[in-house]
């Protein structure tokens, strides 16, 4: 993380005073026992105590904040729920840590233009909530939906089961208000098509909270499907598995989630919620379809004939609403199943082209056998976003550098094959130092312009997802001095 | 547009020589009859004959150019297949016009992965060309699909009938190869979901050529729907369409395009091709829904419903593919249909939110009265993306000044009921002086800042999209003088 700046810890009480003036009565917390609920995202592994929590309400009062903190070089760390699983709300010991937790009020719902207008801290499944009444949902749905911000799904772009279909929350805003770090307030996008000029929206989803600070959100709702059904298939091996899903997509049918488990996940999942899986199967993929319901009927025939060429050995289709339910639950609960069977597992968080399922599968278990460590694998098949499960006891011998030796080969394999080192949890601070692997210089360095288009000091969420500091200064001054800057001669940051 | 610049065209002789070095052979072409074809684009009412036009057929070639011009300050226009109708490939005098039209291979075709890798200059309707007989096909169709390039459909984030239903290029691009002003070559996206940092990508789509020249594209395909029909909906007036077209959106159906014509545009597409429209109505709607045929009966019957209950006077629906195909004949061939009744007509591309469809389009009457000028209105209803043609006679009194004026107002009002200026014709040089319509000085500026994040000294088709060209060495020299630039202080470009 960056270096405390000494300067502004030296005047903290001054700080915290005009913070007080700002957002008067209890918005301001500076006790130590009260900033520790703030100390950690979920990546509880990173802690830090940050200078001074702020929970405004209004929109000019985040606009006084950080032209406030502008101006005295003060970082802003901004907080939508906190369950961020990179890291990207950890606090800065230098830094005002800025909760959005009293933006809570749905403002808007607009079943003309099909969207909900939402202040930022109203959670996921909240907008859901506001609409199913009259039959209408929120597609993205992280696992953490009852809980995560919207305003923290635009930060980390966030997905989930239904994304394979629905797209990722990128796919889902329409746009946002957000106040720049100097305090201007701006909206991106609205209720309507398109847009003229440079697509901001697009750029500021998925930016971890690095260029402003979102104040209000317009998304997309979607009508409910008319029906639902799920299907488990079973397969002696995972390459028959990862081949399932390539072929189901290949086909071209798009189904409402394909989640693929393998078989310890499979044993783990079943001891503890007993969903009715097969235990006898190397690999389980779990297929949702939704439509109409002849389609359904329709697209599931076609999923079990392309199943069964590919040598299925299980199939059960759910009977009704609440098998469906339990297939999910299984799944929903594999990582938590797989934390009681190993003293420690490390989650990864890869994404890998789908015709690479099989192979890259196979690699990971000769990996598995040279390390001497076990693999869970529980995953978005048909995003071709993997979460393995790497099990390791960190009380035994050299166990968690072997973890972290796995786990790096893994994501190097996933960029070798094409993939990314990311689906859904961002890269906050916890895949930061490896965003070597994935980008070249060139590439980090046209990602760090952008961001001094947006904050040149640097001070929003500092030491996120990028390796090192941005020094947008170096970048004026060279140009000065050699009157004309073409980019080659811009200093590495 | 900018001013040329008397140094570079001093040396068009030496900038010419070093070019056919780059590109040996045909590709550079200086005589003026040679480059009659590339002086304007869609919007023939500009027309500027450019420097030199270079038509290279290699990435390497093209960093090459990129990296010349940079070093000598020669400003770039990328052309795709010139079909654009905001003038967004109007060449400059003193730039090189970098034609992309030898770059029109289908790289691969990758069903696994539901996508196809194309170069630049490949059709947008090459591309279903080239997965069609697997049942597949690219979603986005603007009526120029048989000509327009997947390039400039990237610059332009071009849309479509179907874009209602299945997104525009923004919705269906997975990943670019681009080289910047530089020379360097970079991509941007991929095959697989999502990517960490900033999403450049979205940022790079519907950039209009000023951030970089794309040398690769990889796009979603779809899998062909299983049926499609159409319905003729006809009402007594604009308003009660209008209602209907948020009515089917509010319930939750998505169709794969509504589209919306008037009395005047009715009866001027039905004395030109015989589409079997109803002329005893004030508003006729084209509604298409597709997917299983249960499912398209049972919309079709939602719809009518709609219809009926907003006091839908007329209706049929396509019997077979045949007349699915005639009822969309009328709409395609509107424009020029209209030509055939006025002398002249202004085509505007304004967006709205769907629910203000009635109310503008009441207004927009009161305007035609006030101008005392007709006006025909062709739209995608379904995307509130309006396409009034103002009818006037260039040749008679002051109706130019009138229709111009009458066109002005439409856009303002477009922008109150929040919506935006361009639907999917692009800013380019056509509309680049109402930005200020739309967006504030801190907007535009938020605009500027990104763009000199990618292009400092303004060399990528300067003059289109925004009213003034930005200074980033003024940004740069500022931050010098006085220590600490915060974002106020940025001078206005």
């Amino acid at each position: 993380m960056p270096e405390p700046k000494r300067e502004i810890l030296d005047r903290q009480d001054e700080i915290v005073a005009r913070l007080r003036e700002i957002v008067p009565g209890e918005g301001v917390i500076v006790h130590a026992a009260e900033k520790r609920a703030y100390e950690s995202d979920g990546l509880t592994a990173y802690r830090t105590s940050p200078m001074v929590v702020v929970l405004p309400s209004t929109v000019d009062q985040i606009s006084q904040i950080m032209a406030y903190c502008n101006d005295l070089g003060i970082r802003v760390v901004p907080r939508g729920a906190g369950t961020s699983l990179s890291g990207g709300a950890l606090p800065l010991e230098d830094g005002i840590l800025l909760g959005l937790g009293k933006f809570n009020q749905i403002l808007e719902v607009d079943y003309d233009n099909r969207c909900v207008v939402a202040q930022p801290g109203v959670t996921n499944l909240g907008i859901t909530k506001a609409v199913e009444h009259e039959g209408f949902y929120y597609a993205p749905d992280p696992s953490s939906q009852i809980a995560c911000s919207i305003g923290g799904n635009i930060a980390e772009n966030s997905g989930g089961v239904h994304c394979l279909k629905y797209g990722l929350t990128t796919n889902n805003v329409l746009g946002v208000q957000m106040v720049l770090i100097d305090g201007t307030v701006v909206r991106l996008g609205g209720k309507h098509l398109d847009s003229e000029g440079y697509d901001l929206l697009g750029l500021i989803t998925g930016s971890e909270g690095l260029l402003g600070v979102v104040t209000e959100v317009t998304v997309r709702i979607l009508k409910a499907p008319e029906s639902a059904r799920a299907v488990l298939l079973g397969f002696p091996s995972n390459e028959q598995a990862g081949d399932t899903v390539a072929g189901i997509i290949a086909s071209g049918i798009v189904p409402a989630g394909v989640e693929m488990m393998d078989k310890v996940a499979i044993q783990a999942a079943e001891d503890f919620v007993r969903a009715g899986y097969p235990l006898d199967v190397e690999a389980l993929l779990i297929c949702e379809l939704d439509g109409p319901e002849s389609e359904v009927d329709e697209l599931l025939a076609r999923v079990s004939r392309i199943a069964q060429d590919n040598g299925a050995s299980y199939e059960r289709v759910s009977q009704d609403d609440e098998e469906r339910a339990k297939f999910w639950a299984g799944r929903k609960a594999a990582f938590p199943a797989v934390g009681r069977v190993t003293p420690d597992y490390y989650c990864m968080d890869g994404t890998i082209p789908r015709h690479q399922l099989a192979h890259v599968l196979a690699r990971m278990r000769e990996m598995s056998e040279h390390y001497q460590l076990g693999v869970a694998n529980v995953f978005h098949a048909g995003d071709g976003n993997l979460h393995p499960l790497i099990m390791y006891d960190a009380n035994e011998g050299n166990q968690l550098e072997r973890a972290e030796e796995f786990g790096a080969d893994i994501l190097k394999l996933c960029v070798q094959v094409g993939g990314v080192l990311t689906g859904e949890h961002g890269v906050g601070v916890e895949k930061r130092d490896l965003m070597g692997e994935m980008f070249t210089q060139i590439d980090l360095d046209m990602q760090q312009r952008v961001k001094c288009a947006f904050d040149r000091d640097g001070l929003l969420n500092p030491g996120k997802m990028f390796p090192t500091l941005s020094n947008c200064a170096e970048m004026g001054k060279m140009h000065i001095h050699r009157g004309k800057l073409p980019f080659p001669d811009i200093p590495r940051f």
